[in-house]
């Protein structure tokens, strides 16, 4: 398929990605119900936040994995192209439509977020920070690895899922709910991102001090998922010339 | 299959879904216990609701998929014929199965919910709404883009994994997850429906301003399904000729 | 295979749906923590147990479907010899089977639960009851409808999935996530039942009012299992002779 | 391939298993907001820790299955060893692959989660125990029977969805989704190992008491893993000659 449609379908998913997620994590997560008289939480809190996540992917993943493989992250074009699954060449417009899908998503949510009374960009409308920025006080360093690792274990998911050898149909599954078990995992250190697109997205409409940290956000998913990508391929990969 | 036969499959089907989506709100969402003395909620949450919703709508795409195509929604009927996956001339017989399932189901739901000392449709029956009856204060044109966005990103989903070239069989998974992922982002907005169908049921039970505000769920939704069922038709489907 | 074998299938599996489903109940559902020096619920919720349910039939469901067909449940049984799926002569090996592997979850449950100070039988131990011992206390009428259109359409569920013309391999799916999407609905009624054999193992235990509500749970869920058994097979089999 | 990279996989899969598993418990269970000026719980539970562990497996039986049958378990390999589905000459070297890995595991998630302020090893670090450090206090006995129990059951679970007449490719999402089970049922009363590897890496990291307790942790999940393989091979495998 051509390369515009393939960049318009990362285009949607990315908007997805980050307009479900984030707009889960915004609209969803702490919502007040009355039980015999006391306030109880009733929102999705992060186990829904993390499997909406998720399923941004999956759905995506059978949608559109068919039209442009279904990136929907620079990171994993990336750690794809190392892994000699993805044209180096295809990398820049893929991540120019990821990055533009991801800032569409973010400014969808604002419309909507923004229509109840009490809503501010000061409460972080999501966006990805460390140290002080961590939501629950995790240093830079413990930020920068939490980051590297979980990426990386991403791309060896999507490098192993896609094998020819694995069960044909069902990487958007293993994917998918790979990265609910990635925000389940790390939501309190980073907010979780594994993505720099989806980092991108709400950081601009925060400004400050998530646009100061969004550094971390390239540097660290990138950086994993090259490594596995370039794993996979070296170690489990050449043996299918030996069969 | 005769066109009675597949009507009857989308009546059960809305059934389930209404009574299952609905149900699982109004019986389960929120229910006491005690731990240390102090009340706690062991109920299901939004995120069980939503996680409701989806299944009903993956186990009638499994159970009933091959007898009507299971639309369970009228907007996915319409999407799919703006998509050039469904015969215009059978629009009618399914709408009217769908809405006489919703009604089903919102009817046997009453019949189990007031079976319980307090019940009150004044709680809202899981009925649809906006601006003062949206669940957490959200405006009309926040709810009005949310309905249309999320119904958009349902029929993309549906036409993307039903797609010939998509993984086989594997749509109902991607379908009713998807579903499930839309009502953990929009539930706090607008009780969530992307479905005609199913806000009718509670509103004729809800009367008032539930039957007031149902116009929003009928417009919305149908808007944003042909939006995406035209789109992925034009854009992405196309390609099945050069190959 | 012979009778035997699949007795001894029919056997662990109705043992794990027991034994897990209220497992999780017994021992997960309410659990402590400290947060900021208030206790809180880490527990499962009735999500979890809703999960816990529907997961013992998915993993039976793969694990001893090519056994014995997986049934674990009485009703279930009788609704596919309606349906015209199971030979009438093995009801009665198959139902033995599963009454005794659900005797065996609730004595290893016991076991393992008494292994706590505190634990009382009073408290319940999961069994199945209405009216003064509905969970929400529902009436008699709301858990006898609950029951019977809950089963129905656990067998309607069942009997779509894995009708040839249904995605082949995936009705494990199907069915066990529809046992959780019933109980995401229906717990607060009755503790959710749809099954003889997971109702008799538990009451056997407590005794009292839990045998002499045990018969609602026979006579509810039989009824809606074999009216689905009965009228997929008229309704939704039939055309497979016309093609 | 090799034994060398069969290990390496083995390593990487069992690292993510207790990385992720015991990372969820340790970052994510317990993480507060405010709701209305009180303190909420918006961490994932218990019931996100059960289903991070399930993941964890479902995701690298995707990723490695086809490189080195993915047990990330020692009692998974003695389990499969017994019912003749794996060479007793290749165990040793996977049981310290995985040792290995899990030891990895624990590592890095001690590097990030002591990058947060108050962090301490005497709060469990997700280690494993019985009676005074068992979660809700249960006993030796009842800790025993639970992990002999569920690790049987863990292994009816794989060697029937592994069967040549289970349905193909579907596996890891039987296994994963009944490691998320086993944790749904058994998390308060040993924090659930079932998993020698995932028992000893936490130990190794809090020392004392858990490394004490470890013998129950390698000799129950042993005990039922053992039984359940020899059980599945004797009981439902000699059929296949008969066909």
């Amino acid at each position: 398929m051509g390369l515009g449609k393939r960049c318009t379908a990362e285009f949607i998913g990315t908007f997805w990605l980050v307009f479900g997620g984030c707009g889960s994590a915004v609209l969803a997560s702490v919502v007040g119900a009355k039980l015999e008289g006391t306030d109880v939480n009733i929102g999705i809190t992060l186990l829904g936040v993390a499997l909406a996540f998720g399923l941004t992917v999956l759905t995506m993943a059978f949608a559109i994995g068919h039209i442009s493989g279904c990136h929907l992250n620079p990171a994993v074009s990336l750690g794809l192209a190392a892994g000699g699954r993805f044209a180096a060449k295809d990398l820049v417009p893929y991540i120019v439509a990821q990055l533009l899908g991801a800032l569409a998503g973010s400014a969808v949510l604002y419309v909507i977020a923004s229509g109840k009374e009490g809503f501010s960009l000061a409460d972080g409308f999501a966006a990805n920070g460390y140290a002080e920025h961590s939501p629950a006080g995790y240093s830079l360093i413990a930020c920068l690895v939490a980051e590297i690792v979980l990426t990386f274990m991403f791309l060896m998911i999507i490098m192993g899922s896609t094998d020819s050898r694995a069960p044909a149909g069902l990487a958007p599954i293993a994917i998918g709910l790979g990265l609910t078990l990635i925000h389940l995992i790390g939501i309190p250190v980073t907010n979780l991102s594994v993505n720099p697109a989806r980092s991108t997205g709400p950081a601009v409409f925060v400004g400050g001090w998530a646009l100061m940290q969004l550094w971390l956000f390239w540097v660290a998913p990138i950086i994993g998922a090259i490594a596995a990508g370039a794993l996979y391929r070296g170690c489990f990969e050449e043996v299918k010339a030996e069969e």
